[in-house]
């Protein structure tokens, strides 16, 4: 019922038929989600989970390790691009220790949720143990069912975490039955031959674990912990009744892993933006979705979902506060 | 001097390079404008346009031309898509009766610049006199000298005006010397058989004037009343050193035509979306230019604008307030 009334509302705002676009379909999403014709934004967080990862020692990224803390304490701070933008449209931040290799010091405003210091090397071994999986899945949900209290209906999740472009690969290859090469780029930014060695590296792990097939295997052996953590996150902002914001390619990565045990999580999902690390696009057409955004971002941290937040806001007003046909006496199709 | 300190300074706030994509050029953009690295947006304006046009009487929209003023009320009262958007961001709307075929009544908060009401019919006869298009000009170019008073620094253009697109594809034809069918689209929503009259209608009047190839007889020929008025509002912007924010496939027409006069407008212009009207993707190419969103938005009246507002301030906030890698202490790329 709220479906057709919602399409009706939509189709009679004083417009042709269709002419807002996307943002017709993302008004009725989000009306379903709230089962209203006239749905509300609540207090919109946006969570970011750091978490290091084994596998950078491999060289896999362009940045050393030390910049996942040094970014935890910029967050901290203020001064990353995921803040500036949150600042910028009223969006309440949260800081996720979910595994970062590095002591922080008390009074911060740090929620503290490590698992360990950093995944394992999953060249070596797997990421994470079975219990280390499942704790990090229970503290990604932990976080959000405490902003659920707040009245937040709207959550976005971003992920800081050098080598974790690797794990998303992995993990994507792996969940989509895909070769590893489809589903690599060049992360913060490799040459061709950084590329070359990302790619070899990954095609030997992957060749490593044939037995992992389930969802859970996969995201334990070859994730990272602020990638589960996002999972957990997921399942709860889910069940919460949440719509979900999801940024770039390893955002989509926990989503697509949650998505196949909760089909119907999609139906909350915003994909924010299409990544410039050149798998994102793939993965989203294997999941069947279109992005609001495509401005070449390859940042991660949230900020595809903070910059397309004024976009979701549009939906709900044009949909709330624009005249009908009948209310300002416009004719409409001849 | 500002262009090599501008991307220094991109370059060096705390992301990898790059990563903020489109974002970073248009950061670059707004700075260059205002000749420094610290640039601001101030007194955003949206100016909305409207007037009707002869060639309506053809049939060539999915609309009657009453249409027309009914918006131009619906814009008055705060109604139309176009108010919403400006609400939600804080952006000054101005309506201009540039030629509606209406007398509309006293005391409504409408900038009355109406040269005639209803540019002439093009099958029968040139759109507009020489001094009609004159004076289309110049009342266009009032209005935002008037704008400039109040200390704006960016300015988006929008239109209403049954039969527009019309007139748009004649003008893009003439301008750029391509086949007039290659130029049309469906409007606000013709079917197949509209489509093939309306290419019929625009094919004949295209034949009718072979000597129209300056760009001032071009836009006095086909063009709309609210076209040229937006013709000379963004020469204004112009001279005013204003960023011009660049609405769809009407506004990117009366762009181009400024452009074959004054080339360096296109350093001023941040084009905000690509519309569902077809030849809008062909005219930015031909143009040169890309843009920030792209919903399948085929609206008009600055909505484009409007919804790309926010972006566009992202990136003046992201390149003043974001630290840079020094200031964080933040590693840089190995």
């Amino acid at each position: 019922m709220v479906s057709n009334e919602l399409q009706h509302k939509i189709d009679f705002k004083t417009k042709p038929l269709g002419a807002l676009g996307h943002l017709e379909h993302l008004a009725h999403k989000i009306g379903m989600v709230q089962n209203t014709t006239s749905p509300q934004l609540s207090h919109p967080h946006m969570v970011v989970f750091a978490a290091d990862h084994g596998i950078a020692a491999a060289g896999v990224s362009a940045y050393p390790q030390e910049v996942t803390y040094q970014m935890v304490m910029n967050f901290l701070g203020g001064g990353a691009a995921i803040n500036v933008f949150c600042r910028q449209h009223g969006i309440d931040i949260k800081i996720v220790d979910a595994g970062v290799n590095f002591d922080f010091p008390g009074g911060l405003n740090l929620i503290g949720k490590k698992v360990r210091k950093s995944s394992r090397n999953i060249i070596e071994e797997p990421a994470m143990t079975p219990e280390e999986y499942q704790q990090a899945l229970a503290n990604g949900r932990s976080v959000v069912a405490g902003i659920a209290e707040t009245g937040c209906n709207i959550i976005g999740f971003g992920e800081m975490g050098i080598g974790n472009t690797s794990a998303s690969s992995l993990m994507m290859s792996k969940l989509f039955d895909i070769p590893v090469v489809s589903c690599i780029g060049r992360g913060t930014g490799l040459n061709d031959d950084q590329l070359q060695n990302k790619i070899r590296i990954l095609s030997s792990a992957i060749e490593k674990y044939p037995e992992a097939t389930a969802v859970d295997e996969i995201a334990q052996t070859f994730g990272g912990l602020e990638i589960v953590q996002m999972m957990g996150a997921m399942d709860e902002a889910f069940r919460q009744n949440m719509l979900i914001m999801v940024d770039g390619f390893i955002a989509t990565v926990a989503v697509a892993a949650v998505w196949k045990k909760i089909p119907e999580i999609l139906d909350h999902c915003i994909f924010c933006h299409v990544s410039d690390e050149s798998a994102h696009l793939r993965l989203l057409e294997l999941l069947g979705q279109k992005a609001l955004l495509n401005l070449n971002l390859r940042l991660g941290e949230g900020t595809g979902c903070a910059l397309a937040y004024p976009l979701i806001q549009s939906a709900v007003v044009f949909l709330n506060e624009m005249s009908s046909f009948e209310d300002a006496q416009v004719s409409n199709k001849e």
